[in-house]
């Protein structure tokens, strides 16, 4: 994956929100993106419509990056089809040589056009979200030293995925061997591993959880990426098959401030923030002791002085640490999951 | 479905809880079925094994039943592969010019052996779990005179299925619409309609349940088959796609006496009943007002006069009514709908 040269393509879909693939990639892996693709802003600043991509414009079609060897699907809409409107552009990069990578739910794997005209150039199809994966949680005992820490939200794109990665950056930083699980089509396209959980067959999302932490337990840290919440009417399955699948020690609750409507059925409310984290401690104490140790705040609508309020009255309700970790820093929640791991050795030492 | 003779399969696997399948096909539909096969219980007494099934004995080749049309796949294993020693079994029945229906995993419409020999004699294959849902779930608001009542437990194969088809047929013979809403392979093959929930796509579990309801919603009360539990490591994610799918307004919570250990993942213990009640009313509260208003007991492994005591213990722990239906009958959980029921509707006027 480090030879990809990729135009992101977010046509018409240019902000943080729908974008949210392509916005990571930019934020994550900044030196594989040549360009992103939106007729509609053409010429304009790729970071003021995203807030990441400093320094690119946004080009209007395939032939302007000519040199890309990739087109990524930069959306990832409920549903994941491919609008129509995007099909020459998709079929343009394949003619000028380029791979596509998908993570939407539509497979390009399974379109007839796009798969004959990749025969056709010999180039490939990639899509993230496909697996034939069906094995069944076993509950096979993890090994013990291997801490567990688990992204949870009270609602879809708040920040889960990026705070599993800042986290697992930032404990590397203090020499801790700490690996991100990646568990949705981004963090996969990040990562280069991990189990798209919401595209598994409804009977195996626990066990390809599992089989996550399976693969990755000889490392001693593990930030496992939260999809969805238990309180998100579409998605609280997924999210209840990846918390009893992988098994967690600890929870850092991710939430955006002033977002109270839930993503997609805005006719349903948010609960407050201490009854999700009641929700959450009572699923993922069924088998074993976990708690919530700290918050993790997106604050991105709100001003940085709302924002430090918000922070103490978070902090002060919940009696834990918190941070916006774009706008304050990660450090708090770095300290929370190292504390919480001392905690964890020192039981587990006093039991042997 | 009712021209249906069949052959019900359960080779060296007759036992209520492997053979489950065949079991409820025995107990709801037996009229529909000519024989039972298992080579090696060959001449004796189905009901002696299965419980069900008065008057049929064990055949041990298709060819004993030649005027079937049909052979069922009797049982429904974790992984849900085909034996392969049933392989010779299935081909003879559909060169006998049967179909075959199965509820596994594993599709039989998959296999090329199966298909072409289908295809050769013009006889149907049919997955029972086979489909291609794709709908996420959006909480459009359901008629609000339509009580759900949804049959919940505390591990698998206890009897949510069999209490949701007594509780429907219960509530008929009071002159109440009353509907069987299947999630099941097994609660499909016998209501000829429903979805099998824990074969969707993550995604899309709790929109399937949604829909069940939105198809069903011009009766007057729907009874939710329930599949797994929130404390089954392995299905809780398809548990709770369903609860917060279908947002029923009352739960059955169904478990089976001595059960302590989870099923199939047995170093596992199943928590107390009064926690595991406290974990389906946290989750189905999570959107709207939700209860557990009895408890549908099995006790097969217990004598009567232990059940009794069970019974007693458990009515008085819980405060609420119980009953083992097959034992005791169904009329305390009829009672305790019709009342909820009651309450949910008179609410529902002053409201209005």
């Amino acid at each position: 994956m480090s030879e990809r040269q990729m135009i992101i393509l977010t046509e018409g879909n240019s902000n943080p929100h729908t974008a949210k693939t392509g916005c990571s990639i930019l934020r994550y892996r900044p030196q594989e993106v040549v360009a992103v693709l939106d007729g509609t802003l053409e010429g304009q600043e790729v970071s003021e419509y995203l807030g990441v991509g400093e320094g690119l414009k946004f080009i209007a079609s395939i032939d302007e990056a000519r040199h890309a060897n990739c087109l990524l699907i930069g959306i990832a809409p409920p549903g994941g089809k491919i609008p129509q409107s995007w099909r020459p552009i998709v079929l343009r990069a394949i003619e000028c040589g380029m791979n596509v990578v998908s993570g939407l739910h539509d497979f390009i794997t399974d379109d007839q056009e796009f798969v004959a005209a990749a025969e056709k150039q010999g180039v490939e199809l990639v899509d993230v979200r496909k697996n034939d994966f069906t094995t069944i949680a076993r509950r096979p005992g993890f090994r013990e030293a291997c801490f567990r820490v688990h992204t949870v939200g009270h609602d879809c794109s708040i920040g889960k995925m990026l705070t599993a990665v800042e986290l697992t950056e930032g404990l590397k930083e203090r020499g801790i061997d700490a690996k991100f699980c990646a568990t949705g089509q981004t963090g996969i396209m990040l990562e280069g591993s991990g189990y798209p959980m919401d595209r598994v067959i409804a009977d195996f999302i626990s066990g390809a959880a599992e089989q996550l932490v399976l693969e990755n337990e000889h490392h001693d840290v593990l930030l496992i990426e939260g999809q969805g919440s238990l309180v998100h009417p579409s998605y609280s399955a997924v999210t209840l098959g990846i918390l009893h699948g992988s098994a967690p020690h600890a929870l850092v609750l991710c939430y955006e401030v002033l977002r109270d409507k839930v993503t997609g059925v805005e006719h349903v409310a948010i609960p407050a923030l201490p009854q999700i984290r009641r929700i959450f401690e009572v699923l993922s104490n069924v088998h074993q002791p976990c708690e919530v140790i700290g918050v993790s705040m997106n604050s991105r609508r709100v001003s940085e002085a709302d924002a430090h309020v918000e922070q103490q009255r978070v902090a002060e309700k919940l009696g834990l640490p918190v941070t916006d970790i774009i706008r304050f820093g990660r450090e708090p929640l770095v300290d929370a999951v190292i504390a919480a791991r001392d905690r964890y050795l020192q039981a587990l030492d006093s039991t042997q």
